[in-house]
């Protein structure tokens, strides 16, 4: 065993408890990042509904799932799993969306 | 109109590309994060295997819920997003570890 690795359980639940602070200070900025998205396409729905520039754009949306599979790739995570979550939070932003339009003025739908 | 508003059609495109850069580079990092998050579960999950440890633990996913949630409405996040798009990570994480599980040899279940 590596001498770095714990050798017993009290070791582990330690070792445990470090690699949860890593995940949680990972949440955070995720979440950060996740808020700082939706802003930007909040604006995107904006400018096309102020310009009537077309709502969706599918070659953008497959240029963005082939990029993220490739990053995803080269950081070892599972390109299945990127595509999944983009096409979950694209489709949550475009609920999201909707839902805001619903109770405000009508407008375009962002795809961004 | 404030100045810095695109006053056409054309400036109106310009702003949009501008803003697609920004969301595609967020997403790079959002991969690159979610990368790291996806190593220190598989830790986790091996650590929990390797000692025996407890492979769930419903008070941290609450606790974990409760922190995002608050972190979202910090930086004007909608909580119910946030919690969703944690819930589906968990989910997604959980079903590949079930997935590398049963390739290889089989192993707890991290829920981290």
């Amino acid at each position: 065993m590596c001498p770095t690795e714990p050798d017993s359980t009290e070791a582990a639940w330690q070792k445990l408890l470090r690699i949860r602070q890593s995940i949680d200070n990972i949440d955070a900025a995720l979440v950060h990042l996740l808020a700082e998205r939706f802003k930007f396409t909040q604006e995107v729905g904006e400018l096309k509904a102020r310009f009537g520039l077309p709502a969706s754009d599918p070659e953008r949306e497959h240029r963005q799932i082939a990029r993220l599979r490739e990053l995803a790739i080269e950081s070892n995570l599972d390109p299945e799993f990127a595509e999944k979550w983009f096409n979950f939070v694209v489709t949550e932003v475009i609920r999201h969306h909707i839902r805001a339009g619903a109770e405000g003025e009508e407008r375009e739908i962002p795809e961004d």
